[in-house]
């Protein structure tokens, strides 16, 4: 775990962004709140800030920190048959956020896995990235696509 | 969490599979053992072990099960300039495995996120699925693909 | 932590339960879903699974056990202005289940003041109860009330 | 979980209540220190106060926050056969810590319900609330009984 | 994680052993329950069982187990200036169940440490071993001193 | 736990060393890298930091601290056939960092112990001691031997 003390505290933020496609019939389900094990998305969510906040102990080389805020935020994507998943993580501290945005992204994305795998095993979960963050040396950066 | 009490207790196995597309840059500085928190591989594959144990923790609806196997493998893809993560996980139970191999995998590889953003913060995790599971009801299933 | 070694491997089961009153107007927030934080059932009953699972981590002496069956329901109690916490706990083992329960049932209440709190701080968590289990040595238990 | 990136550092401390009522002779061994499983007190505290630190792990929207203290007591009730706990949290945050108490008490009651429900199963919690809070925007509050 | 599924079911147990040295004035703080937290051997004692049930997720390759005992004890060493640990683990397992026995014994000693650095610094851990094991492929094994 | 809110935040640092005896054969299969479960040294030091993070859990009366470095060390001891360990924690906070630095010297050592003891069971954990602190009310402090 690096030396952080140097660092300048400043606010910092990340927004990742994840997808998981579940096809026609579980899509119809996710979004008609027909599956078996209850309402999707809202567990997705929540699962989502709980694992923002286990970052640090699911990641060797994180840094604990103390997080100012996280929110999870699910989307339905007719055509593709996906649940668009957002993470937003802030911060004030001296060392970046990223890998709490992408963790609660991933593990709501786990979660609609989870819920979603009675109706159709065949899940892809794709297209996890960082699509912004800001705050420390570098500001801000927005991925490039 | 659903009651599995009636379910038989059987041997099951699940393999999950997925992975991070890095760049040339940070691939190389992968394969090379350079980058600067150490080697990621090895790091990547005891995070993912504990992340699949970890799941109960994470999963809401998961059960809390005794696995008696885990094991996270990563392999170096050169022409995609990604890393392959599969990730294995075992157990004599009422229940499925699925969700500790996906967990397992998908911790792995944001372990692999962690190490490598130094180098690159527009990595990609992708492909993210289940392989193959066998045990229960349903017996061996293979991903159609 | 006693030696459970000796006990029959029975199926056990126990149901908790405890309520929180909250007043009249977080009552209405509650039940018309206007709480700042948003919807309190789910997220509390979702807690509340994820806080049964927690129980061997949090209660010293309480054997660490792979719960078959854990589910949280919540009521809307008009007259009190209160909300009723049901948690039930299933489990095919050498050693109780009420533990699990009866946390279950707590950490989801505590999870409903914590949403609650913003519109009434002098909330008031009462009637924590076994209401039933059975299993083991002495078979079925009713509370007398 | 909310931003609480504007908020003031301020000292915040907040103090709960809670209670186990267990009838005659389960306090009597609580009392003389005759439950099967060790004394009872002690052991109480320690989990609450191992609870405290818990609660962004258990309440979903609770912010993860350092706490500079955490303390509990319990105080025996001859009269109503009861064990009362106090649970005191505090901080210099941004957030307020009036659930890490709360949990702190509760965590206290849960683990003394497991020390004596082998002599009384029929146990009860109530009166659960916060006695006292300072710190933040609304500055000092005590429940209005 | 090894796979343990074509081991036998079997009892086993593991007694761990451990002492810190804490020096003339210290040991007489801890004897007559002088220390400024409060009573050392019976706080160590607990640590150290959720020590043991913490195992798992502190050991990377230790499957998790469901304990079916642990137990910590500690003993007074006057002439040494010591606190012996001794710390038993129990378990119907495919699986050994040293770690947790080991592990118990050292948070158990961790939290002496804890709780007698204010009167002293300059402690001691050693002679941390395993004394006795049973279960398993190779039956009952003493360690040879 | 303390109330540590009137003591100044200033950087402090801690250094713990502790080592584990092998034996002659086990020593020679860590130095190969030949032990069944693979790599010990980098495993133990992966271990250790996710140990010194998770003191707060274990330790029952350590404050929860936001760690701003920790690092684990190994070293192979030919003549004692011994790995040496020393881990490094480091934090600007009101309160010590020395049990972090123990602790993940600790788990560390249990890290080494589980993956050796295929090979070895008579292993020994001794000389876990604080070599060094700095920062807080003392200053400077290096262990006098």
């Amino acid at each position: 775990m690096a030396d952080v003390h140097e660092k300048a505290v400043t606010r910092r933020r990340a927004l990742a962004y994840g997808r998981i496609i579940v096809g026609e019939a579980a899509f119809a389900a996710v979004r008609d709140g027909k599956l078996p094990k209850g309402d999707a998305l809202p567990m997705a969510e929540l699962a989502g800030i709980l694992g923002a906040k286990a970052t640090p102990t699911l990641i060797p080389l994180c840094h604990p920190i103390s997080l100012s805020r996280a929110s999870v935020h699910t989307r339905l994507d007719e055509c593709a048959h996906a649940i668009d998943v957002y993470a937003l993580a802030e911060i004030s501290e001296r060392t970046g956020v990223e890998m709490e945005a992408l963790t609660g992204a991933t593990v709501a994305l786990l979660t609609l896995w989870d819920l979603v795998k009675p109706v159709n095993p065949a899940l892809l979960i794709d297209a996890v990235r960082l699509l912004y963050k800001s705050g420390g040396k570098h500001g801000e950066w927005r991925h490039p696509d």
